[in-house]
């Protein structure tokens, strides 16, 4: 067994500071070993008692009978390094240190914590600051968690990897009391050596685990993360995320437009949907959506059935569901002849949806009859039952007959409970049918259930693009001409221009280019050249000569410096604007697209994608990101306009990527704004950019 | 009393159609009025029983010892119009008809609804289809909703109106479950007589309810509904809204450009907003936020302290409240030093937001002392303290805590619970501090705490102006042409234009206007002109002539027909394009403001307001319409744009609501697209519109 196995599922444990007052932090992780059943060997250690909990307790580690698989280290942050030394040194294989008091709380704890660490060696930590782990699928709990307190939890197949204690707590409880079985808890908090990515990989090779929940507060190792969530991908495990940090992400101010526009927590959307994580969009989504994944069903479309004998509750889950692109069409014929036969008498009117079978809460025959129909029917791609307070009477006849019907179908089964019945809701979903009391919960997880078969593991390898020439390359901030240089060099077609100094020049290039022409100065220190009068469109060769002379005035009395050097340029006509970019943190290098223009600007309409390690970006990845902007409608013949160049633009995408992945460190900052992408056939022209590098 | 007083709170009621057997739904009236302690007298009519419960059981109505204020029918929609003729002919006030199967059914239940208002004279009548009323506050329940097997309810401040019966069981069950209080709740269903507005008014008067909440299927009186609404307001009373039918509204197809990016739904958003109802945007809220505003608190900035033991869940409140615009500012210098002096010999860090006291949890004083120097400090609005697991030991203590500090100020304090503790939640609520386990509900909470004071009913009065002379209007399908005439009649600025029919008269045209032209077909008939080719702009007076011979064979081309009319327009030029409109449905008139051009279309930047009934909506409404678009920062001087001339755009808006008003019913449609608002001081220009008069 290695480290990790021997951490989360020990034969034998030391508790490091344990108290004989169970009611003290202290004394409940071997009182609570002890109640939640674990079958091995319980150390605590203390010198200043003789037994706890009936079992004897040693006066340090030394003195300890064997070496335990894992301890428990209870000790305060100015004495948990000795432990996790004496620990080492007898080959204990990890180590779950719960004081907190390190990094988090400043310089102070910052050199405690590398203590610790050189303390540690090759033994395995977890923590520090952590609330431990909980092993509910071998009954071992390594927590002093006040959660635990519950006697029983319902054992079942999602893991749950969470960076925050009081988290891993407030899941443990919120899941038991809604019956959603959890396999493993695992905080990893302060992280100095294990962390999310190990239990992700450790969860994807665990035969307990279906479903990998996460609470992340931050990705520390980016690559590491989508090695691990590929790999739960392709083990056939949905790794669902709930991340915080999503406002701060707005508050970070970023210098490049780019920036600006794609804030750091975007770069966690582009991560997670790169590497099939589904993000939780709430808290509760964050049970709700494995607890109905865990179930192993799928969606295959997106038309719901909604079984209600309460006709408000079905209504307001239908207009969840709409709101969020479902479809919930009427029965067909043959599914609302089906339903008909099972009505005796009844005026229940069958050719709507949300189905109303007012009688079937009361009668199991008339529900399983219902249901089979519902589930039988081609036209249904998953059913949602609506509980009223007449189902309530009788719960488990309702879960039962609910119950038989599942091994008949394999679409999707979830139920909406609508008034307050909790134990209800819990039995449902322990029954296999994952029960809501919100709308939107039943939403997430029916919009969960149709995107995660949709992910491939497979088809995230790289596009491969040939290598660029980089011989000469200047270095610092470039001029436009230099930047759109660099970006043809890596196959982005630009428009074409003449660099020029005076009024004669610039009527030359005017003529040279023909129609009409774009005079723009040309300044690597000046990047906002509209902003100062450095920008005259639609001119010609007539009005050129001109427009630049009134120009560099302008300039000069707005920006404080004459222009010497000025651009033409063919206007480019026909096109639509997008913005193609790069944007860069701790998480990595992204190209970001976005609907161009001052008003687009505004809606925030861009997308993100991390580039891989080598090559490109794939061609898929790139058709992808464009198909996903608002505006795409705009490229695909919205209001009868011609349909754009989508493949130059998805070719102009890889060969940014390709470029930013060859330059790496070395571009700094790269940005194409405007890029006009034209009528089929026509392809794009890069207007205008910027580019720094190092 | 007047009739809905007596049916709200009778002294007296007669449950026709009453069962000795209350496990059947026709047994339940009696059985939950002596439950909930009805202090009247009870009259259960029943020929086939002698007593009910007890109570001695009338034959027939005709038999009953007194004339009762209200009767509960309990009889099959086949009989229970003759129970209302029996009832109104004794002079009962109100009726209570729970049978379902009438309009909703289809056609013969519309006959029965018919027969069942005829019975009824000038009784009141509550449904049919509805599950009747609960009167918390009288301890009167005239309902079988299974909801009442309950034993207790908290009673409290809010009364709920629900359209749908099944929903009014639903919140019951579910406010008893939070410890939330509420005064009355009233499912009005069918709504043949007494409907939503009805009650409005009724809580708005009644002493025992601070907030009225409603579950809205339709509002099928708007006029009645504003005055409802607007009294409530008047008495200082929220309304708190959620309605469904978010979705069907985006599958209604509408004709005009306007109705398309106008669903129905978003009537009810204007409705809402201009009458000061608050919008609750999942079915969660309609309880969560009354349970806030019931504690009469508000707040006044946005900035939130958030006080916890618990670091994790702190984290995710702050997160969800930054993400809505609040703001979470570490304690000053002040507030941190009270903080520190609570303090012993921690290590918890106060300079920051959460403000992390992890004792306070254990200990009382801690607490107390740490609630009072956050609610006193200047830099904070409204506190949010999250409960961990380590309060849940005794949660009295919390409660009391926290409930001691309450009367020192009148910032909103709220509770976040972390852990599955309902109890704790429903404690902490009964105690005056509306506890939440979900950051959305918190963050909903005192988003409507910000807003609910801002509303002020008084400013809703129409703005006058003269009314214009209409004389000699056309009729039909009106041209560009005269579609302008007629905004401009109404005091709408248009761009110059003349109407030519040769290339002759175009150049002389275009030499008339000066400087860029646009050139166009002008038929009353094709609509989208630029689909057909019809619209050619920066043309001057040397190319216009060729321009329209080439336009009149491209249309002829695409459309059939070759045009014999042209407009010859002034381009214009420097301005943003906005489209101001009119959407028309069940709810009333809008006026419908949005943001021009193409891609501002698939973005769906668009507000409304339902127009009053004289006059035209107000410079302040017009203002806050502008203010309100996403793109607004267009007009503002984003990125160095000029000033937008806003004050002509506000006199256009009301002008073109007082054309709405003025014409009424006569108007079928009216739009101007685009109108450009030109820089400050140079007005604006309707370029483009149609209308259609009857």
């Amino acid at each position: 067994m290695n480290a990790l196995s021997r951490l989360i599922k020990p034969r034998s444990v030391a508790v490091i500071g344990a108290s004989a007052d169970a009611s003290k932090t202290s004394g409940r992780p071997v009182a609570y070993l002890q109640k939640h059943g674990f079958a091995g060997a319980i150390y605590p250690v203390n010198p200043k008692a003789d037994r706890i909990g009936g079992l004897v307790c040693y006066p340090d580690i030394a003195s300890l009978p064997e070496v335990p698989d894992v301890a428990v280290v209870l000790l305060g942050a100015e004495r948990a390094h000795v432990a996790v030394r004496d620990l080492a040194a007898r080959g204990c294989a990890a180590a779950i240190v719960l004081a907190s008091g390190y990094t988090e709380t400043g310089e102070d704890g910052a050199r405690r914590q590398r203590l610790l660490i050189e303390a540690a060696g090759s033994m395995r930590l977890l923590g520090p600051n952590t609330i431990g782990l909980v092993n509910l699928t071998d009954n071992i709990v390594l927590s002093p968690s006040g959660a635990l307190e519950m006697d029983e939890f319902p054992v079942g197949g999602i893991g749950v990897v969470s960076q925050s204690g009081g988290i891993l707590g407030s899941l443990l409880s919120r899941a038991a009391a809604r019956g959603i079985g959890l396999s493993k808890l695992i905080a990893t908090s302060n992280e100095v050596d294990l962390e999310l990515s190990d239990f992700i990989e450790y969860l994807a090779g665990d035969p307990a685990t279906k479903v990998i929940a996460l609470y992340v507060e931050t990705v520390r190792h980016p690559e590491r993360f989508r090695a691990a969530c590929l790999q739960a991908a392709l083990a056939g495990k949905p790794v669902v995320a709930f991340k915080i940090g999503r406002s701060e992400a707005g508050a970070k101010a970023a210098v490049s437009h780019t920036g600006a526009m794609a804030g750091a927590d975007r770069m966690y959307d582009a991560l997670f949907r790169q590497v099939g994580v589904i993000r939780a969009q709430s808290f509760a989504d964050l049970l709700d959506v494995p607890a109905a994944l865990a179930t192993g069903r799928a969606m295959r479309g997106r038309r719901v059935a909604i079984l209600t004998s309460t006709g408000g509750a079905g209504t307001l889950v239908s207009d969840d569901l709409g709101v969020a692109g479902f479809d919930t069409p009427a029965p067909d014929d043959t599914t609302a002849a089906a339903l008909r036969a099972l009505q005796t008498g009844s005026e229940a009117v069958l050719d709507r949806n949300p189905i109303d079978v007012t009688l079937a809460g009361l009668r199991p025959d008339l529900l399983r009859g219902a249901i089979r129909a519902l589930l039988a029917s081609p036209g249904y791609d998953a059913l949602v039952i609506i509980v009223g307070s007449s189902s309530l009477a009788m719960p488990e006849l309702l879960a039962g007959a609910i119950q038989e019907c599942l091994p008949g179908s394999d679409k999707p089964v979830l139920a909406y409970v609508s008034p307050h019945a909790p134990e209800v809701a819990a039995l449902l979903t322990r029954s296999g049918v994952p029960a809501f009391a919100a709308a939107e919960s039943c939403t997430a997880a029916l919009r969960a259930m149709v995107t995660v078969n949709r992910f491939a593991a497979e088809t995230q390898d790289a596009g491969t693009v040939p290598p660029v020439d980089i011989d000469g390359l200047p270095s610092g901030s470039l001029d436009e001409v230099q930047a759109k240089q660099l970006f043809a060099r890596f196959g982005v077609p630009c428009a074409p221009e003449r660099v020029v100094t005076t009024p004669a020049e610039a009527e030359a290039a005017a003529k040279a280019l023909g129609g009409r022409v774009v005079l723009k100065i040309l300044s690597a220190q000046i990047t906002h050249k509209s902003d100062v009068g450095g920008v005259a469109v639609g001119l010609d060769a007539d009005t050129i000569g001109e427009a630049l002379v009134r120009m560099a005035s302008d300039v000069e009395a707005r920006a404080g410096v004459r222009p010497d050097r000025f651009l033409v340029q063919q206007m480019v006509r026909g096109g639509t604007e997008f913005i193609l970019g790069l944007h860069r943190d701790a998480l990595g290098t992204a190209v970001m697209l976005g609907m161009g223009g001052v008003t687009a600007e505004l809606f925030k309409d861009t997308t993100m994608r991390l580039v891989p390690a080598r090559g490109a970006l794939s061609r898929a990845e790139a058709l992808e990101m464009a198909r996903e902007l608002k505006t795409w409608p705009l490229l695909d013949g919205f209001r009868g306009r011609p349909k754009a160049d989508v493949d130059a633009l998805v070719d102009t995408i890889v060969a940014f990527s390709a470029m930013a992945i060859q330059l790496g460190d070395r571009l700094v900052e790269a940005e194409i704004n405007p890029i006009f992408v034209l009528p089929q056939g026509e392809g794009v022209r890069a207007a205008d950019g910027v580019a720094v590098l190092a």
